[in-house]
Formats: structure tokens, C-alpha cells, sequence
């Protein structure tokens, strides 16, 4: 396990040495219909197949709450954050995430040296892992739910509310439970529509952060 | 200048110390009417407003053709790519850009310490820098051209066709002078459709570079 590694949600310290390799060789066969969240009758997620070409939020790269360097902190990885396209637009009226919002983390190997690049890093064409946060009212007591998918063809498993993502987005996410501090286009909407939560105020001082 | 700084085009090695310094401070307020390339009269490229809600590519962190750490590498920097929807699809079906692609490459910098996050790298709120490759084959003779745009409002400037971008792009770009190779969902799609150009596998080998 990654114990302190953030990326930009924080349920994906999942990954194992093994799971370092990779998880996804094939395309998705079967997913949600459009950009809405959509559910298996066991209540698995079905998968988000055209995510990528969803609103793009941001990108990090080993990001981790511990100051300390993880395991297996030898093998570079991005993450990269997109959301559906009515959740976005919605976002940039009011600052806020209405229902049905699906906010999908993927993650991949950043790689060094390849082609002409020497230094710096460039992202693999292998997905390692992909997280959904989806935000359902009437589904999840919480409004909220997080989603692990071990492939992105596959149905996605809840994560149980129990988990270290829900109290770490709940006491750190800069709105509604969310990592908006962490996407650069969004941050300056919440703090201009005064959305930021009042944990994130607190901790962050009263602009938060980012300004 | 930071010779040795590739990004994912190859002409940022323009920014200077000073241009370090944030560039970029209002929104947009006239750009191209959709994600076609349109030009003001005296040439200059107008800006690409809404490029946010385009395809996104990748992003790359630090990365440069030079195994020499850049003169000004104590601050890291985020690419982040985007092409127009059309050209998109387009290259989803073909593995090649049709005429009148519209490439951005955004920069912003790379923040560490923030929010919760104690290590890695998350994008700032502030761009750094714009820059446009653009197909217009009636327009340019070499079909492509380079646009530096010194905000994001502003219209964009026309880069000579001497610059080293132009040469970088010709004897790298794994497909018709773009650096697919730095675009992980596009790379595949290039392969399959045997679309790779001769002077990149040359020297990335037969199946090219990614496998």
C-alpha cells in the first residue's frame, strides 16, 4: 500500500507493488449511456467509458498528504481528474456541484525517457487505476460515494462509507466534499461565489487557498 | 531561456526569468466564434477561448530534450494539451489530423505544498503560458503553424517558420509534425492505423515507440 499518497481523491492508497502493473488492456465494452451515473441492479457502478472526452479538471503528479516519501515512491504516476460536462457547466453558474455529478480519476505511469524527452516526466499509454466520486441525493445517505473500477470495461465497486477517502473529503475538500483546491480553473469560481467549505476556510485561511 | 525545455511542442523555450511571473490575469473576451481556427486581419491567430472544454490530450511535467537540467529548473511546470473536438473525432477514426486542428498547449506551474498535499506536484491557478499548432493547409504552406499567444485574451502571434519548433516537430512528431507519442490515448490509435511517420520509426523502431 501507498499509505500517504493523496493523488487527487484519496481512496486510491489501494494500489499494491503488484498492482503497479497494469490493470486495463482492453476498451470498454459497456457503460453508462450518457454522462449521468447509472447502476447495476447489485448496485456496482457502471463505468464512465467516454470520460475522456468529459471536461478535463487537472493533473497531479505523486501527490501525497504525508511529508514522507511512500514504498514504492520509485515508480512516478499522474493523475488525471475529469467530470461531466452538466456537472462543469452547472459549476461554473453557481459554484457548487448539483446532483448527478461523476468526477472521474484516472490514473497513469509517468514516464522519463522516451522519444526525444530526456527529463521531466510524459504519461504512459497504460491506465493503472481509475475512481469515480459521484454525487447521487437519493442514492447515498452521504449525497456522496466513491467507486473503484478494476477496469475501465468493468462495473465499479462502491467503496464502504467507512472509508479514509469520505473523512478525508469531508475534512479537507475545498467544496462539498471535493479536491477543488486542487483544479486550477475551479478554485477561483467557488471563491468568488463563496462555496468553499467552512473546514477549508478554517484551514486555509479566509480566501482560502490559491489566491 | 530554457534551451533544453521540450513541453510538448517545442518552441516554449521562449519563456524567460522574467516571464516566470504569471502573464495571464483577466478571462477571455473575444476569441475564435467556435473551435475553428479563425484569424484577426493582419494575420495574428485569434485566441482559442473555450479550449478548456475541448479534447483533453495529456499533460507532461518538466520535460526537455536535454539531459542537462535547465538553467531555470528550480520551478516545475505543468503542460497540458487540448485539441478541437472535430479534429478529435476525426483522428479517432483515421489516426490522422484534418485539416483546420487546433492543438493548445497550456502552461502552468507546478505548486507542491498546499491544502493537504505534502508531496508531488498540483497545477496553480495562474497560466503561464499559450501556445497554438494549428493545421490550416490553404493558409500556411507547410500546412502547420505555430501561434504564441501573450494571453489568453489577446490575439496570437505567428512564429516564423525558422524557429526550431518547426525543424523539432518535422524530425520527431510520430504523426504529420505532432508529438501523438506524448498523447497516450492517440498513440494506439496511430499504431493500429500505421499512421506514424517514417522519421519516427526510424528511430523508435518498427512498431514505434509505446509498445
Amino acid at each position: 500500500m501507498f499509505p500517504g499518497r493523496l493523488h487527487l481523491f484519496a481512496c486510491l492508497g489501494l494500489l499494491t507493488a503488484a498492482g503497479l502493473t497494469v490493470k486495463f488492456t482492453h476498451p470498454p465494452q459497456v457503460a453508462m449511456a450518457a454522462s449521468a451515473p447509472a447502476y447495476a441492479q447489485n448496485g456496482d457502478m457502471l463505468p464512465p467509458v467516454n470520460y475522456r472526452e468529459w471536461i478535463y479538471l487537472s493533473s497531479g503528479i505523486d501527490m501525497s498528504y504525508s511529508p514522507k516519501a511512500a514504498a514504492n515512491s520509485d515508480h512516478s504516476m499522474f493523475d488525471n481528474v475529469f467530470v461531466n460536462p452538466d456537472a462543469y457547466r452547472s459549476f461554473l453558474s453557481t459554484g457548487a456541484w448539483p446532483d448527478k455529478t461523476v468526477i472521474v480519476l484516472e490514473v497513469r505511469g509517468a514516464r522519463s525517457k522516451g522519444s526525444i524527452n530526456q527529463r521531466g516526466h510524459f504519461q504512459d499509454t497504460a491506465i493503472m487505476d481509475i475512481e469515480v466520486h459521484v454525487k447521487d441525493e437519493s442514492r447515498f445517505p452521504s449525497k456522496w460515494a466513491f467507486f473503484s473500477f478494476d477496469s475501465p470495461s468493468a462495473n465499479g465497486t462502491l467503496i464502504p462509507q467507512g472509508a479514509p477517502c469520505y473523512s478525508c473529503h469531508a475534512a479537507h475538500g475545498a467544496v462539498d466534499t471535493t479536491f477543488v483546491q486542487f483544479y486550477p480553473t475551479l478554485l477561483p469560481i467557488a471563491q468568488a461565489r463563496q462555496t468553499l467549505s467552512t473546514e477549508f476556510l478554517k484551514e486555509n485561511g479566509e480566501q482560502g487557498f490559491g489566491k
